[in-house]
């Protein structure tokens, strides 16, 4: 068990730093900083959980991480040209990462006894916080505050988590479930242009505070 | 006493939500960011403190301050025309709301054998952190660095709570003359236009580093 | 030997605070401001290191770092005239102290028993997460990941360390030099504009996630 879902944490790590590097390299980050912004955006949404759960991040008992994110970086720098047309590759790659991500920070959270809530959040987090420190870090809004379904679908994989282990599911069917609704969700919301509603706070609300 | 703090701080987490989710609609946020925007505007500074006191964060072991921030999501929804009126109510509540995060960050902080200017420090960061990683968030330059007495309100509770524990008031007077103090120093300097004076370091220095 | 680090860990922490306020005092940020911008680049990378590792953070057991910070501002103050005239000189101590900061780093964490490449990270991020942290709250893109051969030279230190310990010298030797190898990376990389190739991405990238 604890392997299937290490493989799963690879891939989705993979798929990870490849998005963190694309973004640095359409802001002419140097190799360095490409690799640093890959390695945070598939490590840091787990280091932060790792961190409000008072556990060692998996990065540093495991090099796998920082090879994972050295591979990316290799493949980015050798096949640039055909990047562009491979978006929709990415974008399910992504989505992999994504759902997986989600199923490990619920399933580590619960393993820690927290209650679900907690895991439900840890589980977004893992999801998506690699993602927002990605775009600090290339000084942008972070993309998922504004456009998509993207940590709404880890949310919903972490309530159906719930469901599935309230009705006793196997620990293994719970994630593969879990896993399924995260990437259909974000699929779906993105064919179908679902996406959730702004709010309309008006320009005086920034003199506010 | 617990349900005293617990109460205030819970008064003090609507209103740093709130702050949180009127930036983010002012910057077209959809109700998922504002979320996130409004729950680490009001929990982030306490999160930054917990890690570096080695203790869970307290969001993690009480739902209360999701419930907060949701119900704050639904208040500025609900009302958004009217909240540009209501400017000047927002502006005491998030004062208060910095008033009670200073105490608690103090109170913890010397509850856990800490001395006195981490103490400080630490009520500094729970009233203040929040809104720097909003503004963050936003891609704005934090608000506290450039143009208010705001974080500077929470250090003078802090030394307050210093001078009254060393005359040996009890907890209670210390944190109520405290939470008095930042209020009314937030509350004055900005009726009164008093701000810090700022650095001139002239235009080379950008090249400096 | 303890004292000998924590000399050194006091001169990087002045230079970095210097670096700090004055990319604060550029942004015509407060004194608050700047000394906070001050502090966070001195102590945010080593407080980061710290909080992974699971320790209490240097600056909360010792007031000098808090002490520091203030001369450090003290000095901008007074002599901000001066400090344009003294750009090489800041660079000499910028560099001093991400030498410094990348020995302490790499040796708490040898201390601690994590492995080898664990240590070079961290010895990484104590150098450098400081000015990353630096440039978020200044609303730049982080400098590092752009333009010089900065945390590479903490790297470069890092595996030195890695090689002068896998030959059994003294950790007196491989500290000396360690921070010699960081100092001379990065005063020769800037000299000669040695810098790594940037990634070339393409404008289409910014759409693929």
């Amino acid at each position: 068990m604890p392997t299937f879902v290490q493989i799963l944490d690879f891939i989705g790590t993979f798929a990870f730093a490849i998005s963190g590097i694309r973004l640095a390299s359409a802001k002419r980050f140097d190799w360095f900083g490409a690799y640093v912004v890959g390695f945070v955006t598939a490590i840091g949404g787990g280091t932060i959980r790792d961190v409000l759960l008072d556990v060692t991040p998996g990065w540093m008992t495991n090099p796998i991480y920082l090879i994972c994110t050295g591979l990316a970086l290799l493949w980015v720098i050798c096949f640039s040209r055909s990047l562009i047309r491979l978006n929709n590759t990415f974008f399910i790659f992504d989505t992999i990462g994504l759902a997986l991500f989600t199923v490990v920070g619920v399933g580590k959270s619960l393993a820690l006894g927290y209650p679900f809530w907690v895991a439900i959040i840890m589980g977004g987090m893992t999801g998506a916080a690699g993602g927002v420190i990605r775009d600090v870090f290339i000084n942008e809004i972070p993309l998922i505050f504004r456009k998509e379904i993207y940590a709404m679908a880890c949310i919903a994989g972490g309530v159906v988590y719930w469901l599935c282990d309230a009705i006793h599911l196997e620990s293994y069917a719970c994630q593969m479930i879990t896993g399924i609704t995260v990437f259909l969700s974000r699929i779906l919301a993105v064919k179908y242009h679902i996406c959730l509603p702004t709010l309309k706070g008006g320009e005086n609300a920034a003199n506010a505070d």
